[in-house]
C-alpha cells in the first residue's frame, strides 16, 4: 500500500481544531485541487463560499444545528451546486437555460462532491482534518440568505478545514464484499454483510466509550431512513430553480 | 505543493487503456480507499458493482452512447446509490423506510461521489488512469435490468480504471476566482471570469488540435445546458422508488 491510499485509509472527520490558521495560499492550493477533480462535459457547476466572518460563521453553526466546529475551524467552506453561471454562459451564446432538470441537478451535486473530495484529500495531505456538514440543509433557506446565493445555485455541504486538536480512531466500514459486488447487483449479501457489520460497530462503541455507547449500524439507520429526513428540502429546491424535471 | 496536491492537480481523464490487467487485491485497496471517504450519518449508501463480463462491458458501452473504453479499461465498475442496505437494516430493527425522501437522494449521491473519488485518486496514486462514465444514464433502465439493480438503487456514473495508454494534457479549469468566492456569493463576477475562461480554453482547443477545435465554454454551456437533458431521468428514478419528496 502506497502512501496515499495510506492517506485515504486513514481518514475521519475532525471536530476540535487547533487555533492555527491556514494561509489564504494553502487554501488556493487546496481549492485548485478540487478544480483538477473531474467534472461532467466540463460544467464546473461548483462554487465554493470561504466564510471567514467570525459573526457569518456562528449563524452558520447555529444553522447547522449548533456545531460549533463550523466557528473554529481554521478554515469554513459552503460548497454550492451553481448551475447560475453555466446557464449565464448559455444565455450569453443567445441560448436558453433549460431550467430545473433532474439530470442537471445530478450533474452539479456529484461535480460538488469530486471537487470537495480532492480538497480533503489536499488538506489532509498537509496534516489538517477535516468535517463535512452536511447540517447545512438544515436550515438552506437561512444559509442562502446569508450567503446571498442566487436562483440556480444551493448549498450542498459546509466543510471545516483546520488542523487536529483531537485524534480520534478511524471509523470501521461495512465490509469490503457488502460494497463491492460481481457483475450483478446479490441482494442476498445485504443481510449478512449488516450482521457482521452491526456486531463489528457495536463493540467499536463499546470500547470507544467504555461500554456507554451499545448501538449498532441498523438500530442507527432506523433512526435515519426510518423517518422523514428534511422534508423541507424539495419546497427550498423548488424555490431555487431545481424543479426536478 | 506536495506530492498528493501535485497527483490531484495533474488529473486528466484517461479514455485509452493498455492490456495490463489490474489484480483483484489492488482493487480491493482502491475500493476500501473508497469506503474510508466520509459518509452522511455512517449511511454507506454506495454499492459498487464490478463489471468484467466482456459481453456486459460491451453492453454498457453501447448503453453509455459508444464509449468503447468501457471494454478495454482494465477494470470496469458501476457505481450504484444505494438505500436498499439501509432500508433493509431499518426494516430489521421494526423500522419502516421512509422512500423517497429527496434528502436521502442528495446524501446518497453525494455519498457516491465521495467514495468514487477517494477511488480515483488511489488509482492515479498507482499510475492508473480513469474516466467518468456519466453516459449510463443515457440509458439507465438497460444498466438496471443488465446488473439487476432493485428498488432504491440506482446507478450514477460507470468508472473505467486502468493503465493509460495516452498521455493527454491536463484540460485548464475555470479562473481559481471564479469559483471560490469570499463571504457571500458574488454575481459580478460570473461574466468576467466566463470572458477570461472563454479566451482560454479557445486558445487550448486551438493549440491541441492544431486550429480544427474552435470553440469556447459558454458556447459548450449553450449546448449543454441549453436544452434538455436525459429527461428520462425523472422518470426512471420515480420507478426506482426516488420520487424525490
Amino acid at each position: 500500500m502506497n502512501d496515499v491510499i495510506k492517506l485515504l485509509q486513514s481518514h475521519r472527520s475532525i471536530r476540535k481544531f487547533s487555533d492555527k490558521l491556514i494561509d489564504q495560499e494553502t487554501i488556493n492550493e487546496i481549492i485548485a485541487a478540487g478544480q483538477a477533480a473531474a467534472t461532467s462535459s466540463n460544467v464546473q457547476a461548483t462554487t465554493v463560499i470561504q466564510v471567514s466572518n467570525p459573526q457569518t460563521r456562528q449563524k452558520l453553526a447555529e444553522a447547522a444545528g449548533g456545531q460549533k466546529y463550523v466557528e473554529s475551524a481554521g478554515a469554513f467552506f459552503v460548497f454550492c451546486a451553481d448551475l447560475k453561471r453555466s446557464a449565464q454562459a448559455c444565455e450569453l451564446q443567445g441560448g436558453a437555460f433549460s431550467q430545473g432538470m433532474t439530470e442537471h441537478f445530478i450533474i452539479a451535486t456529484v461535480d460538488v462532491a469530486l471537487f470537495a473530495q480532492n480538497c480533503t484529500v489536499a488538506a489532509e495531505s498537509l496534516g489538517m482534518g477535516i468535517c463535512y456538514i452536511g447540517g447545512l440543509r438544515n436550515n438552506p433557506v437561512d444559509v442562502s440568505e446569508m450567503l446571498n446565493l442566487p436562483e440556480n445555485v444551493y448549498p450542498v455541504f459546509g466543510l471545516c478545514i483546520g488542523y487536529p486538536d483531537q485524534d480520534p480512531e478511524v471509523k470501521p466500514r461495512l465490509p469490503l464484499e457488502s460494497v463491492l459486488m460481481q457483475e450483478t447487483y446479490d441482494a442476498d449479501q445485504l443481510e449478512p454483510g449488516i450482521a457482521a457489520y452491526d456486531e463489528h460497530i457495536r463493540a467499536y462503541y463499546r470500547s470507544r466509550t467504555g461500554g456507554k455507547k451499545d448501538s449498532c449500524w441498523s438500530e442507527e439507520m432506523r433512526a435515519l431512513v426510518g423517518k422523514e429526513s428534511r422534508p423541507h428540502m424539495r419546497g427550498f429546491l423548488q424555490s431555487k430553480g431545481f424543479t426536478m424535471q
